[in-house]
């Protein structure tokens, strides 16, 4: 057991939580790697969420209030991690969620659909076709999900399926906490803060959105500007552990 | 399979190793996840070894010399990740090699020792004892091993155990990617640097070092300047990245 007076019980705990679910087959073993670099980077933003990354959520919210068709895009480790925040962000958004999987198997589906219904989310279900161009199983997906989304919001996105999606014209979404990371370069929006931090920024700021704000926001979208403040932020942090 | 041309491919094959690792006893989960830790902080020096590290192996190379009884302790990931650097460092050093584990079963410490035998080093046995105090399963340690070791070379150390071992008045040089972590800046000396980097720079280190020379560099010993210098090249690095 991990003692609650430890300097980074939350982020053990969480590790814990990650680690029962790569037990269960909802994550990938892979994925807990991944938990741990974004657990790195949460550690040099200070594990908080930064001013660049509340700005950054309410600019995911507006592009959401814009989109025709958004499609939450669920992988292992958003479901393990985050599964109540996707449902409040479906039930206050309206948006799709579909569980896409790099390693997939039915099975994997299956556990991570029942994650999410179980949270209260409803999935969208049916039989996944090769629609986007990648050579590997993210390819798969769903032609009244992410097959036609207009917009897609990927927490822990892959590089590949970033730059595919956004070369099929696809205004892509991510939350991704390293600033210099191929998805976070390529995507329409990146917020670079933790998932459990940044959905909840993201649903509340949709919620308290007037249509005006909305579209003054897309309009002064600027990803490289946001990045560029997310990596200053990085570089502000660790600078305060130099003499 | 990763394809070879991939931008980050060695870091890929090295994360698939252990994932394989994992699934087979030698990598507990929890490993993984400090894996990619790890890499998050690779990644912020470039993926190769800095000014500061190449100095700060050298100094462990020293240590190593002028030690009594130096014991290299390994755990899941050390094994996985650098079983041969392992073996090459015991050759030529000459020290002692203990399997020391946080998640300890009988048959991860077998299933380790014997990876490290395949690789040609001699791994010590014997029945274990709690000699370190801890609460943790790490405390246990063989009489004749780090029981008795003046330095432990600790790869991949936890930051309990390396305060426990430096209250007992022991040397711990530990290599670690996060030049902020409670081990980094408890170890007597720290290498800011990636596994199978680091090892052969000490061997190497350690074979063409003079007595003369060791002696030198271990009156100079500062961890603490050698971290900053390691924080301060992540922010140079990290600067690069902004206009």
């Amino acid at each position: 057991m991990i003692p609650p007076d430890h300097p980074r019980y939350r982020s053990l705990v969480i590790r814990e939580r990650l680690a029962r679910c790569a037990r269960e087959g909802v994550v990938a073993l892979e994925g807990l790697a991944a938990h741990g670099r974004a657990e790195a980077f949460d550690y040099l933003i200070g594990e908080k969420s930064t001013a660049t990354a509340r700005e950054a959520a309410r600019v995911a919210a507006a592009l959401v209030h814009k989109a025709r068709h958004p499609v939450l895009s669920v992988n292992g480790n958003t479901a393990a991690l985050a599964a109540d925040e996707c449902a409040r962000f479906q039930e206050v958004t309206g948006c799709g969620v579909e569980v896409n999987l790099f390693h997939r198997s039915e099975e994997r589906i299956a556990r991570i659909t029942r994650l999410l219904e179980e949270a209260g989310a409803t999935v969208l279900k049916g039989a996944p076709e090769r629609l986007i161009p990648l050579q590997h199983d993210r390819a798969l997906c769903l032609p009244n999900g992410i097959g036609s989304a207009d917009l897609v919001l990927g927490p822990l996105e892959d590089g590949d399926r970033c730059e595919a999606l956004r070369a099929m014209g696809r205004t892509v979404v991510t939350i991704d906490l390293n600033p210099l990371s191929r998805t976070a370069r390529t995507a329409t929006l990146t917020v670079v803060d933790e998932l459990t931090r940044a959905m909840p920024l993201i649903t509340e700021a949709y919620r308290e959105m007037s249509p005006g704000e909305a579209d003054a926001l897309v309009q002064n979208l600027d990803n490289h500007y946001l990045l560029q403040a997310a990596i200053a932020e990085i570089v502000r942090e660790l600078s305060r552990a130099l003499d």
